[in-house]
């Protein structure tokens, strides 16, 4: 038995675990052989492979980004893609295929395997924990961590000159992370693409923690909108998704603010060291059961599914059915937490 | 209302969120006051109180320990302990506690509820995560974190003079951070409280690793013990549970290395740092949300309950029946780790 | 004796440090009493004060900020600001002035004492580092470990994708957090607003790095300029300094790699991340020393006075000499580490 | 020119960092090959090599440890040792030794050149920063950040429970690491091995600070010594150097804190994380200019010197000189700091 593994999408803590979490079990266990696959779907698309075995996952469990490399090549956008990769795998004799990856990735590996038969088990990652199906993924708490140790630094910051500071985390369609990070860190108010924020409620939050002779930290997930789009359009630019532009949200919610309270208002845009370095103990301990799980389902011939965390317990389920929908946040959770706003 | 607060048993990360997720909403919410109670269950039993509201919980979520204090101060075991509680509480207009311990603590609360009737809400709060019902309590990824960046250091000088590293962690009925910890951080081997370990074992792991050219890490519960009970008994102590005295089983395993397997071998015991400082983000969400929903189980009345936490929601358990039964690691999932010893 | 304590200019971990080391030599050997002054100048402007004793000082060292506050106000830029200090500090019978701040607070403290002969001593901080007389300012220690911190977790990114990463860093007239951040992290390219960069250079460091099958991480100190001012006078602005506004030479020169190289290049702006939060062991030495020798100074009389550090010795210096220049890096230095570019 | 390279003692965070400035500059700069020994002074004595150049150095500036291996073995012991050493450096055309340790491995050094002309540049290490003529060695700050980092922890479990915590850390000769990280810490009373410490005075610092409501943190270094010795005598043993045995101080002083103050008492002994892991942002910087500069030592045929930290500056000392006297804490210092017992 040969196993082909591939990490596609944006970089992620916990991609070496569970490359590592795979292999280890599949040698020892299962007397596998590996091929790993450069750049995501690239490397079965082109045939481009590097070698993985035992020696080549030693000591990168604590390793951030791949050692596979990842992109975001998709095979069914590309001039017949499929039977490039179906030609590739049996050239390298290839068994089963193991692809960790986003909506995107898993999303081509379910049509691979319903479609054309091709043997495949996912892994989901998703540094935004967007994905259905499971509880957490891994990298998440790896950019809460991150993020809510930044917003413990600039509470300091904050009241030393009695300024607000916006802090822009990730999350383009669910507001995890900042939900997460926000009330984490003791954020004064926390805004998520999932809720269309009111620019006037954020002023009046903002206004109330400066009467209890504070200084508030507003949390902004990067695909949060105001309520009032028009007046984003003035000042920013509206993506496909109607979602403000990459990076923007934050600076335009500084000036709104400074302009409507009359206080200094200050932006950090926490960016890519979100989903860099070593990953957390959890993330690293989720990784590495997906890893292990993953070469069971392999062995079971159970392809077609991915491997999910509910509550403690790693099940599988059908790709096709945990990519279809969103996991955003829940009213009701949102409104538990915004009992800290203001 | 008048909600008397405690938080008893060895500290923890994360009390204070807890507190404070409790105070925020009973007081903007539903106009609850509150009673701090010092030092656990010494203060009902001496109506001993310090004032708790909004400004004495400002600033406090990031803080390790707890405001209240702790003791492990038993009503149960006092003369007439239970009358004092319910005559300093009738005194002090509380009309409902809140109890965030451990299985003493909150073992106290199931009685003072069920058998006196007096109207408790429990929090779960053990760093050894060995409470059932509860899939996760806070402290324990903390502890985790902790002692995975301890591995992590203790790797490099392993590795720089080829020795055998035993690092001794929480645990002294169940091995859950060993178990953790020692995945996360690439331990080569990981002992239990939960399975009696066979030294010759270890010591066949041990080699096995310096065969491979790399210097072995021994992660080992406190409470973790070896098959042959005699040997122990030659070198150290067993307690009343029949498990090694604390900060013993390091240091004798490091020298039954030794002479074993003619290797140097250097012992860590990681001790109270495990259980101090800042909450992680995990933790601080965790027990904020322990906080909010055991304040709303107050206003809802539905007493004798802990809040618990299933997958990633916040529901109520009876405590009786929570802190019935200790919660260990289930041998598959040791079994599962194991792939990574040797 | 009462002694007047203020902080002006940006925070900067360390600032409690000195307040604490201050108070609690002065109380317990001296006997002397203290006053706070709010917010920099503007306290003894305005007659703005905090109370200044032991229990203030308690659990202070680890928090990053001050707790008097700090603003940018300027009393020489005030109407008969001198006068109204002058009237202010003699109402509360203060008898001397420590100020602890950068170039511009302890100017103020300079002109105070030579013209006015206000009993002033000087506590230098800068988080740049960029004062001249002292080998450190604290902060800048702290800087540097946090934006070092994020190079390494951005390597990782960089390399799972190959792109170029470009880390903007705090910096506006020195480029010392740069050059050791930069250093520290490994980078592979350190731009300093000492020395005007050459974008065809930076390319040429570019792409030896992707050659050598790495991809390249490049710190930029939010001062650094291009050699060819007109290029960037057309994409960007220079400020009165010459300086590319605050927040615009990292993506500035991320898109002209971009153009060059054809290579895909992101930009992550640091920010006030850097300046907030707890002070690292080193800072908070160097810092509570700080607080020390200057409360030993006010006791000699020995007034226009700074403390600076001198290998590992304070030592006092003339406030006017040691702010008179700024210390930039030597181009020998510069060159020194030169040889990892690339 | 043919350089070899070897690190001998006990391992520090920066060793990787040296070696990685070495071969940078002596490959890139000067043209020289290098070949690195293994284990420390084992290595030229058996003429145990491994190759080392540019590739063996990428990306191991950041990791702990040292990628040659240490031990502590010294060839002056070895019967014919100095003239092995010498035939086989002849044998692998070696031109120069760049040695890089503590006090054993650079007299080693001293000796081989001032007696046998063997042409030595030595490279400072030692965590415990206690070797004279460098203000700092690297090590010495990331030892001092995790101590430091310990004790913030341990202060919250100290208040939560009022007990005393012990906190032992390294430095069996010089108090460095304790003072720093002691003062860094805010702990109440610090014990070093240059001044012998009074029991009865430590439990007068203890209980005044209990009085304050503070709960204490007591940091002492491993060597430290109480006044009487005689009570040692009786609960533990001294060494050869009239020091209690390696972490027996701390568990000794807790329970005489125990039994004197009737105040409970635990020790955390820090053990071998101090000396494990990434080294600081200063340590890589330091480490790295000592690299350097050792290698200039070497091209400049500056032979039996030793690169040393004076200010901000990496000067030449003779070995001989540096190693000749133990660097200890002034009194001065001790009492500066002293401010803050009780």
């Amino acid at each position: 038995m040969r196993v082909g593994v591939l990490t596609g999408g944006g970089d992620c803590p916990g991609l070496n675990a569970v490359i590592r979490g795979l292999v280890r079990k599949g040698v020892q266990e299962y007397g596998y052989e590996f091929t790993g696959y450069r750049d995501g779907w690239r490397g079965p698309l082109e045939g481009d492979t590097v070698p993985l075995d035992i020696p080549t996952v030693r000591g990168i469990l604590p390793r951030g980004g791949t050692i596979l490399g990842s992109s975001r090549t998709n095979p069914l956008k590309e001039a017949d893609g499929i039977r490039r990769i179906k030609e590739n795998i049996a050239k390298q004799e290839v068994d089963a295929l193991v692809a960790i990856g986003g909506e995107d990735t898993l999303g081509v590996a379910a049509r691979l395997y319903d479609e054309y038969g091709v043997p495949c088990v996912g892994v989901p990652k998703t540094i935004d924990n967007d994905l259905s199906a499971t509880d957490y993924t891994f990298g998440f708490d790896t950019a809460v961590g991150i993020a809510t140790e930044a917003i413990d630094r600039l509470h300091t910051t904050a009241e030393s000159h009695m300024r607000v500071l916006v802090v822009e985390v990730m999350g383009r369609h669910a507001g995890w992370i900042a939900l997460h990070s926000g009330l984490a860190g003791g954020a004064n108010v926390i805004l998520i693409p999932e809720q269309r924020f009111d620019v006037d409620q954020v002023c009046a939050w903002v206004t109330s923690r400066f009467k209890a002779s504070y200084a508030p930290i507003v949390v902004v997930a990067e695909g949060a909108v105001p309520k009032d789009g028009e007046a984003v359009l003035k000042d920013g630019t509206l993506d496909s998704f109607g979602h403000v532009r990459l990076s923007g949200v934050g600076e335009w919610l500084a000036k709104q603010i400074e302009s409507r309270t009359g206080k200094e208002a200050r932006t950090t845009v926490l960016g890519h060291v979100q989903r860099g370095g070593t990953p957390s103990a959890f993330d690293r301990w989720l990784a590495t059961r997906f890893g292990l799980h993953a070469i069971d389902a392999v062995r079971d011939g159970d392809f077609g599914k991915m491997v999910a965390l509910q509550g403690t317990d790693i099940v599988r389920v059908p790709i096709a059915e945990a990519t279809a929908r969103l996991k955003t946040v829940d009213p009701k959770l949102y409104e538990e937490v915004g009992v800290f706003f203001g």
